[in-house]
């Protein structure tokens, strides 16, 4: 261990990654100066990536500094905003330079085509562990809330949920994995633009899917005093998904986090426009039930009978 | 473990303790909405507490939930900022109520005393550690920076650095610890008003010693391209400090991390004002050097011989 936090910081974390006017002040002070624009306000999300929790230990740097970034920007995609910046505290057992350098070139690709900057932050020895802050712009009233779903408005879904939960239970289970499937775990792709385009056209409620399909529309739900149908047969499904078992697939497809995909609710008068929307961004968006007044999800299959789901959505204090 | 992360979140960090009218939308969604006044400009700091590294393991949960907010309002008052906002990302080994309830009474009775609003974050399981983000508000133009030393302006630090070393260094040896000295390392005092009022009187160069007073100071003169004069016979010692033997109370006044007081430089002229505004304040401000042209930093002693450092400051990669 011969690199100085200095050196670290320096050495990997000091590009200017999108060499942003609005950055007054970047890394090396004691706190960064920015300018938020007066007709926008700021919305913040922050994650954190704990090693063999949030990632398998044999994950490479690159998709560790992919995916804290990833998840994060996912939040600022389900709120409609526009990413600006980010803050990074990394905590690492040793400073390898090789792994230093993996992660950081995973990091600011992402940031590089959403255009975010590295503002600072903070380098600590300890058992691996990365939490990431971004910082998005959104012009007031119209960010996307979790709170906006009511009775009689459509439910969709962008991609193909249930890919990464899929990928993680084979790696865990010593099972080759489909390269497809694994890019969906290790390098998670944010709908920032879709975000940002859905609210625009109105939409209602959204959230990212991070906990699971089902754990998250309940969040929507209780937000909102409704309930909703889900159609469990028209749920997209992944090509790699389409060669497991069905009952396992749906599993995934219901209760697996880390899809980073968006679920939102929308008025039935603006489903031409998301039509048109999802064309133009060349994004999979599926129609995959209804908000309703009474609470509660009722799953149910093409030919009207109930499906009762089993299990729960992914929570890091129950799940052992 | 009954504690799901969302009964944490409800039970133990949803109180809003400043109620703040510019939080859009707290605690809840995807992301916090805030909004930012149109002639401010945003400062952001994170900082990361690991146990055993950051604080000994045996540390009271209030303690370390005080802490943790504390050494990031320590950087906005180096900014000379107006806490607003902060987020919180906690990792734990287990969920424990009365850990908890510790922790949460810690961070919030700081946070209502500056006003800052928790606004979001996460929660995770893992080895323990705290990441905290803090979210200020300064007048363009007027922040402290570190750059800003000139030769010829007089150097001055708050309070009396050493005192939290002193501690560490006596639990560490299963010494008795002079409780004015514990206090010191595990509740410090951000100067947050003191950081703000010296930002108005233009203040020069700021930075807070977190690295120890010669590290931290040597951040000031790198930014400035300058050196300076140190002298160590009138670095202010605390009741606590001065019971120690003189030499080993040297190196934690010039060594010693953790402090969190303010190190500045600042015009002769203004001199006056300052006294006017430690008194107000009622915190001790000594003058301690003089900045200079010539690079480096010289330690003399009040009979006008040199005084040779001995080791660095606080580095998490470089220290074992």
């Amino acid at each position: 261990m011969s690199l100085s936090e200095f050196d670290i910081i320096e050495r990997y974390f000091s590009r200017r990654a999108a060499a942003r006017a609005d950055v007054v002040l970047g890394i090396g002070d004691d706190a960064a100066l920015l300018q938020v624009p007066a007709d926008r306000q700021l919305a913040v999300a922050m994650d954190t990536l704990v090693a063999g929790r949030h990632f398998p230990p044999q994950t490479a740097a690159f998709d560790i500094g992919w995916k804290a970034l990833a998840v994060n920007l996912s939040d600022l995609a389900a709120m409609g905003a526009s990413p600006a910046w980010a803050t990074l505290s990394l905590t690492l057992p040793e400073a390898d330079d090789a792994w230093l350098a993996g992660f950081a070139d995973g990091f600011f690709e992402l940031a590089e085509r959403y255009r975010v900057e590295l503002v600072g932050g903070d380098t600590t020895r300890g058992p691996l562990a990365v939490t990431v802050q971004v910082h998005g712009l959104v012009e007031p009233g119209r960010a996307l809330r979790r709170s906006g779903a009511r009775a009689g408005q459509q439910l969709f879904v962008t991609g193909t949920p249930g890919d990464a939960a899929c990928a993680l239970q084979a790696l865990q289970s010593g099972d080759t994995v489909a390269p497809a499937l694994l890019q969906r775990l290790n390098r998670p792709e944010p709908r920032v633009d879709f975000g940002m385009a859905l609210a625009g056209t109105g939409g209602a409620a959204a959230i990212d899917i991070s906990d699971g399909l089902l754990a998250d529309l309940g969040h929507i739900l209780d937000a909102g005093q409704c309930g909703a149908t889900l159609w469990i047969d028209r749920l997209p499904r992944s090509s790699g998904l389409a060669s497991v078992q069905d009952e396992a697939a749906l599993g995934c497809q219901l209760y697996g986090g880390d899809d980073y995909e968006l679920c939102f609710s929308l008025d039935p008068g603006r489903a031409g426009q998301l039509e048109v929307l999802a064309r133009q961004q060349q994004l999979a968006v599926t129609r995959i039930g209804v908000i309703e007044s009474q609470p509660g999800i009722r799953c149910r299959r093409d030919d009207g009978s109930l499906y009762t789901p089993q299990g729960a959505g992914f929570d890091h204090f129950r799940v052992p």
